[in-house]
């Protein structure tokens, strides 16, 4: 496999540093420029992030000079970690340079010629990146992303029982960290001995990406699936790991022990390929009566693991279950990546040389 | 109105502390008696008890010597907070000796000739006592329950959805505070940046607890009501206060705004009784799109008023909303002084001498 | 006694909304004028205010709409919270402009012709105001201030200590609650399963100004008491009160319980003139060993009483002992608020009409 | 080096679990017997233990039947963990039996014959053991200890500062985390929004232990250093890391320059030796004005570093400064275990066989 050199857009945000963090010792990824907003433009990135996981910060990011967000950065492919104020344009101008650009930001989300992609569930939607190319005038560059943290999680529990028993329709509570938020993010006073019933437009992405993603592509478009989708958003005071209370209606018949089962073999392509970030199992079981929990399961698969537990029968709907994801793995970072593995693997990035780049200034 | 003397059995505990704490200055009951476990037994209150609320210890009561829980107590009620593993017997023997009990206790709840009440919400269910006092041989005694504390504001925002529209089901995810497991309850090793998805028994009693409590009242027997319900509980690091994301199918079509108005309207039986510890508006509505909050809503309405924000359509039920209650007051200690206050009002209180007490002793 | 209209300076942050509340019902003082940055200016208060106290907002206050910092407000006296960034120059300017200004900001404190006023520890220095009028060119106008948050309970321990004592030097380290940083203040993911070891400015303003407010006044000039301070100044995940280890080496011979009584027997100037908000005892000394708590003692004396325990002979130095007192109360708005009681008491306000209004806008 | 097989005494509770994590993979080292308390004896450990770390229980310790308390154990070398109500005699009974014992109880801590040891600090106390064998007529076995875990950390940072500067004097005001009082521990209602200013015998341990270990070793007695030391000791809600506010008196001039360096550059036997357990700088110094955070840095070595920050000059002492470690580890599990390699290098232990254990019960 051949080395990639990787631009970081929004370097040094809670994502763009997980990012970061993740990518030293990547087999296949080097980072070679950060990007932020034009207050961190020019300085040192130690100097400009408040870096905020345990580890330090690899020594070969920590002495780059942050670059501003235009689009000429000395890089292969661009993750971006970009606030939703500046990713709409930012992320079109990287692509339409010729940057592939693997997105966590929502702005593009939504769009019927980009991906919304996880692997394990929707790989195949990939394809939707020829027709992006064809309608927008892109040459080499393109846009991909990753879902909402919390929607991010739940799709690839959804996934093997959508196949198996096909869901109607779905309610969903979350219980999400603080760290979803970003930083500063949730003041200090407004969570300590307390939660917030409410997340600013994160129902309606949970209403709405999961039905993207598990949508057949035919003919070039996704058309979504036909399931019903109520979430309520609640902020709960801990740092990293969303938890789901989750209850399904289900089109065909199935026993929690069948639901259990269909979750614990469920294997995609990032298995099946290999791919570096991909976790042994996606989808990890828990038979404990008090599990998952977010301080001792979201580091399961280094992140990347859904960990699923109190899978049974629901009295009103058919089952239930809660269910646990790291959001800025899982949810964000390691997202990204794996989405990028997929896209490296599939062909999709070529090499380029520092000539090559065009000079595209975002806005 | 005449004064009663009240002993408080289980006066230790969490919720038993609260009761004492809310008795101080009650207009019609003054607390005479405070029994608790032989460990207690014989300490001075203020000595046996770990007072957790930061007024201090009432002055009476922390000098009287704690009783055993023998049914020879010198008081005219009894308002139970005892353990459920003791409180069955215990009750039942206080109740035979000719004292009204009022009980948080779950052990009688589901008892088909005792009623499990919520003033606001079923006051007529009083009348089991009746058949209660003929059935078990008892005198001038008899045990009325509060429901779980999750139940408790709960039914309370559903009696006029239901008079009004018909629930036919609800599903609910609670996301309840640290003090409904007592003291020393949940550790805070388990629940420290985390949260735990599981409470023994909750789901149980929130999913059969509502169905008798509007249920209906025919030849002194309660019909149950015919709602189909779904509960998911689970602990966060909330000191106080029970916050419940709820989705409702109604019988009858309801908007968003038919529904807070039909919340907001209601008032019950001791809003027109004027018992002294009902709220006077037993449901707030916010409109605040992040309200309410566990920490500046549950004392709402001196704790006993059910805080409901979100009224909105359910994309997959009919309409979903979020409520808040105090589960230390509303849901424990307040509830409990609600229905002795009732009962009182109804006139099923003797005030009884010293002379009459029947000496029967609690295992 | 006479009625005073207050003016609230920085009236929308947390400290200003603590002003708001507890002048509701104050027996001498009504709030008719509220006053903020350009950014609030304009709007309702209600709306400009992210409010966080769980009471609701006054019903007059709610309504008012906002003003910016000109001196033109419709007022007799002005309680200022305003940020430290723009307080020195407004404060200032409302004072030349004919304004008592009684202040909670830091920017005046060190100015030797300015009170920096704890009322029972140094009611005499309310005598700087005649020089500082004087010297200034103030008319009717004047700055007075009161301390740091966490000096201002614990001199009011040191107080009766140093008059009995002698108080060499103090070894102090403050666990300071999350409101001090005022709103947003500090990220929750910061200070989640973690404290801070650092807040900045904190150890000079706790190292200084209590050598000010325990200095005497001679001549018209404060000289600062002779007593070495070292602080160290942290911030832990709690929400209201600031807790401290103390230890004191003193000039004369101490034990603990001479220690204790002198603290428990204090009263000072506001008990004996029973100014509103004085508490009735100003220090509270609980024998537990493992009192004061935050959570359970910071609402002491309504947020006015300063508590200490665990008072016991230090190996290095004489005494230690541990203290308590809410930041927001007698650190800061009801710290402003007996300040303004003293000076009404002893006559340094004079009820202004409309008319002598004079306009001076703040820049 | 051979390998030793490893019995862990205590092995459910929060510290045994971490010493059986933290030897899984260790190259000198095999766990081969878990005991505990008759509660737990007899069920296979995965049962009997409440495991509270996010990565799972090594799988041959899961399996493993947990023995009782007696000193039969099929291992080389016993680490122990056990409850100081059972510790005193328990661990002089296998020590009896000739099973080495390194402790992390208190209960033999000050004895004159039994080293209380830090690999860094004073390895030649080791000696201590020969007349311990002697006086209480043990053959191959003995018992050494390691400080409590508030001491653990300190005194790494103290060695270089006494031996360069000599110190004379300490106040050092703890803020605890919960996991030092194990599990279930402290009561999530006691320390959410809240912190304890006391830990029962905290401050005597830490007033007493540091001087033994600093003191100096001569004909087989330790003679204490002679430093007066005052400590608070505070709980605080954080889950692992013990942060300290140090101030010291020195007997030698040195600016914040000096000490820095002195700590930065200091490293002792078991760098020297490469003992597996032993970080690589055993000090770490941070520069930033608000590190060390116990959430950032307590994992720094592996959780074996301590942890300085903040060096500056005292205005009442002449030294202060912010020091965190890991009580879990630093302070426990890591700290037996480095003391068993420095044992284990220095040819303490043989390896034993089946044949030769005694049996003796503990009581």
């Amino acid at each position: 496999m051949k080395r990639y050199r990787i631009g970081v857009l929004g370097a040094t945000g809670t994502v763009g540093q997980q990012i970061v963090h993740r990518l030293r010792n990547h087999p296949w990824f080097s980072v070679t420029s950060l990007a932020a907003s034009d207050r961190s433009a020019g300085k040192h990135y130690s100097e400009a992030v408040h870096w905020r996981i345990p580890e330090r910060i690899p020594e070969e990011a920590a002495s780059m000079i942050v670059r501003p967000l235009s689009a000429n950065l000395d890089c292969d492919i661009c993750l971006s970690a970009l606030d939703a104020s500046v990713a709409g344009e930012a992320e079109e101008e990287f692509a339409r340079a010729g940057y592939p650009v693997i997105s966590n930001s929502r702005n593009h989300r939504m769009d019927s010629d980009v991906p919304l992609l996880v692997p394990e569930v929707n790989p195949s939607h990939i394809a939707l990146v020829e027709r992006q190319r064809a309608s927008r005038g892109f040459g080499s560059g393109f846009m991909a992303t990753n879902p909402n943290c919390s929607t991010a999680g739940l799709v690839v529990a959804l996934k093997p029982l959508h196949d198996a028993f096909g869901i109607e329709a779905i309610s969903v509570v979350t219980m999400q960290a603080l760290s979803g938020a970003g930083f500063p993010g949730v003041a200090s006073l407004d969570v300590t001995d307390n939660l917030i019933p409410h997340i600013a437009g994160e129902e309606d992405k949970l209403e709405t990406e999961p039905r993207k993603i598990l949508g057949e592509l035919r003919d070039g478009f996704v058309s979504d699936a036909n399931i019903r989708i109520s979430a309520h958003c609640n902020r709960v005071p801990v740092i990293d790991g969303h938890t789901e209370s989750v209850s399904l209606k289900l089109r065909h018949r199935a026993t929690p022990q069948d639901v259990s089962a269909a979750l614990r073999e469920f294997t995609g392509e990032p298995q099946r390929l290999g791919l570096p970030s991909a976790p042994a199992q996606p989808i990890e079981v828990r038979d404990e009566a008090d599990r998952p929990q977010p301080r001792l399961d979201r580091d399961a698969g280094d992140g990347m693991s859904v960990v699923v537990g109190r899978v049974r029968a629901c009295p009103v709907f058919d089952i239930r279950f809660t269910l646990l994801s790291h959001n800025l793995i899982r949810g964000a970072a390691g997202a990204a990546i794996l989405n990028a593995e997929l896209f490296a693997h599939a062909g999709y990035f070529a090499a380029r040389d520092s000539a090559e780049l065009v000079s595209v200034t975002a806005s």
